[in-house]
């Protein structure tokens, strides 16, 4: 499997999409879960049906509350030194310098390294993909209260793939909230079962695309009339719970959130998991690869499990 | 009383605002409910004490369905023909010609005039203030799907103190629910409890400031401290409902709404009664009037109360 920045011609997609012709509706090619659930799963056969037909799940008080407290000691220690991290790793919130968004956290925080392969998440995810996994991507987000922005409705596989190079469905997000969320403070809506179609978008990928999108995204956005219908069929939910609360869900459930005028801040953590065998080829939508903090090229060992409890590094 | 648009000199402001100073704290210098609660009153006691408490009261079930039909397609017959409306009535999306907001609501439409005289609101709110009423302002609001943005925090009394005129806080809201309203889709957001402060706002007003003000407000906002200690104080509740229900607030209220990236509209009426008494004089912060479609001068009669059901005009 190459991982070339250029694509092969025989590159086969899946998942064809960014179409100058305009939207498609195609049909998910891959399962949800990948393993058969038996008696010892990390997962209750109940938790592993719920993920399988609403494309998340919601695990709650999996971890202590001193360990949520080293957790959130170890984000705002990171957000406020953020001139010691790459610089290219952090969004700005839109006419501030407040930092929405830290990239790379595993690799730039032990804590969170930590907690990237905690076994309270890790184990999961492994068994609903049934492979070894690395982390695609991981950030910070922190949704300040009073002017949090909205994120508008996407499925994160639409854009790996077509801008990373991602080839088939076979990732899961883990959303761990450091802050209490409730349907006020902009949480995560999902469309449960939206996972099982794969909205093709319409228009061809501007060069150096993820410079503005992580802002506004404008490009592998579904059309009104396909969210309409998708929130018609499926209806919406939202994730929300209390700080320590982990939300995770598959790489094409469509998701976005509500800005927030409440004074109440939101802020998770956030990793994405894929398959080991599921490594990122040539982007089937994009002339060139986004950057590794974006879409991690090369990875060199699957996640290490790891069990016991989080601590400060203080 | 005075209504002239020259600001008499001796004219005496119970709360003075727009400050060049900054901002501050006043206590409430009016009771919240005018009226002694009485058995045969319009309200229940238990509403009357609630409404005093939070200053704001939700109505359920008060109209028939067919009412509320009535009412949806006189909405949507506005709106497909604004072009037979005021102009000056309208305020379009950012961005789009999708009308947002129709002022003079009652004044150009026979079914929405009928239900801003429906006993089932107007005699609690005129029990409330205990006086006659008149509407001081009226509206049609429409929140698309998808794409709707928020309105941000503010009191109502303080716009219309500095910019209309109105003396004091003896006015009352009623929204009239024309859509299913969640938490998602971007609610009425109301702070219990701060109707008994009112923030005097920093900062002087801008000439013509309505014209961008009923789009993004920018003068006569609280600080994000105020805001937040607010919360602190208060917490924030939201006002969801189907549609039909009606929400009752006091013009001091802090309130606003999040934006709405749900595919469902938020749509509702939206009337302010003001008590007879309390009509308004020159501008307490501002060099001349809004124009009268934002806030009615010289009322000719108190609202007749009307008995009976609202039915379409076809």
């Amino acid at each position: 499997m190459s991982s070339a920045a250029i694509k092969p011609i025989e590159q086969e997609d899946a998942y064809v999409t960014r179409l100058p012709s305009g939207e498609r509706w195609l049909e998910r090619k891959d399962p949800v879960v990948w393993s058969e659930w038996r008696p010892g799963a990390p997962l209750a056969l109940d938790q592993v049906k719920k993920f399988e037909r609403d494309g998340f799940l919601v695990l709650e008080d999996i971890f202590l509350p001193g360990e949520i407290d080293a957790l959130i000691e170890e984000s705002a220690r990171l957000r406020s030194d953020a001139t010691k991290l790459h610089q290219e790793s952090l969004v700005t919130e839109p006419g501030t310098d407040d930092v929405r968004t830290i990239f790379d956290l595993d690799l730039q925080s032990e804590v969170f390294s930590r907690l990237a392969e905690d076994v309270r998440i890790s184990e999961p995810v492994r068994f609903l993909l049934d492979d070894e996994i690395y982390v695609h991507q991981s950030r910070l987000n922190y949704k300040p209260g009073l002017t949090g922005k909205e994120f508008y409705w996407h499925s994160d596989f639409e854009t790996w793939h077509a801008e990373d190079g991602m080839p088939r469905m076979r990732a899961i997000s883990a959303s761990i909230l450091l802050t209490d969320n409730d349907a006020l403070n902009g949480p995560l809506m999902l469309m449960p079962g939206s996972q099982n179609t794969f909205i093709a978008c319409a228009g061809e990928t501007p060069e150096d695309n993820h410079k503005t999108s992580l802002k506004q995204q404008k490009v592998g956005v579904p059309s009104a009339e396909a969210l309409s219908k998708l929130a018609q069929d499926h209806g919406i939910e939202y994730a929300a719970g209390k700080k320590g609360t982990v939300i995770l869900f598959d790489c094409n459930t469509m998701h976005g959130s509500n800005g927030n005028i409440t004074p109440y801040p939101r802020s998770n953590a956030f990793f994405v998991y894929n398959a080991w065998s599921n490594q990122l080829e040539a982007p089937f939508g994009a002339a060139k690869p986004r950057p590794n903090f974006l879409g991690r090229r090369n990875p060199e060992e699957p996640v290490t499990l790891r069990e016991g409890h989080i601590e400060s590094t203080e």
